[in-house]
């Protein structure tokens, strides 16, 4: 069922208010009707583009979230952090970041968002990478969209060390995972 | 027994010769003598210093050598190479590299150097990181030259994979090690 405009831009609204990751791809689905009319509500409602608002989110949010490192020392854009628990992080890979012969990201670049990602999520004024077991499943190339999610998997209080795993994906496929196992300086409890 | 200048100096053009890479204090301890006195002979000899000697054959041997990317993708400065067996690098540790808070070297940065040279090692035109096993034993700080080594420990020609073990270390001491498993097009036999 088509909606009315009015009601659609309604709904529209609410909808980026409550995801503001959203794409336009998918509330053009999700409203049943072409891409373009989804900017052109966008447009006569005044809401920016997702990477503005990804942006915004980024920039308002996260700066006095992060504990472990400053935010300017995350690698890509933090936009979604909750401490000890879990963090996402989107990095666009650009023409630097790939080999020149096959365009292929090089894997230094994946593994510095997770890795910084790993160190962000966790509750702790240091956090430092001890041991991490990673797997480059996709090739990555100029252009993509790297989505980094980070889950705090375990803990050991007595070994000051926290477990955090690592799935990197492009349009929603897995390209890289990792687990990361992480020293900080002290456990939960204190 | 304390040897003559001549003799000294005969022995020391010898001595760099056979290996470019022994520091100055190496000498000084090998010939009984202060490491000024080394520096002395090096001047007289018209022998460069050791970073010198390192640019030079890093920039005259090995831009033919490595095949799987250009030279200057390798993330260090190449010292040696012997394709599908062993690799050297070296790399020094800059303030741009290192967690501002604490001046400890970002994890990805000893990871790229390795890496980096994981791949250059491979007698490939393609090779390309499927996994990896990393543990960062010790931090490392501003300053610090890190020399990576790479030995290749096995090859599976049915899966095209070559396996890489690097070892890092600063001054003698391991910092980082790492298991690599690379892709690369073909197997030796073919």
């Amino acid at each position: 069922m088509r909606r009315s405009k009015k009601e659609r831009q309604r709904l529209l609204t609410q909808t980026i208010e409550d995801n503001p990751f959203v794409t336009d791809e998918q509330l053009a689905q999700q409203f049943n009707v072409s891409v373009q009319t989804i900017r052109l509500d966008r447009m006569e409602l005044a809401i920016p583009e997702l990477r503005e608002r990804i942006k915004n989110v980024a920039s308002k949010t996260f700066e006095n979230e992060v504990k472990s490192l400053p935010l300017e020392e995350v690698i890509g854009e933090m936009i979604d952090i909750e401490l000890d628990k879990q963090a996402l992080s989107i990095y666009d890979v650009t023409p630097s970041d790939v080999f020149a012969r096959n365009g292929i990201a090089r894997g230094h670049h994946l593994f510095a968002q997770a890795n910084s990602l790993a160190v962000a999520v966790i509750d702790d004024e240091l956090a430092l990478t001890v041991k991490s077991n990673i797997h480059f499943v996709k090739p990555v190339h100029v252009g993509d969209r790297i989505i980094s999610k980070a889950v705090v998997t375990g803990k050991d209080d007595d070994n000051n060390r926290t477990y955090v795993n690592i799935t990197s994906t492009v349009n929603g496929e897995v390209v890289f995972k990792g687990e990361f196992e992480m020293y900080r300086t002290k456990g939960k409890g204190e």
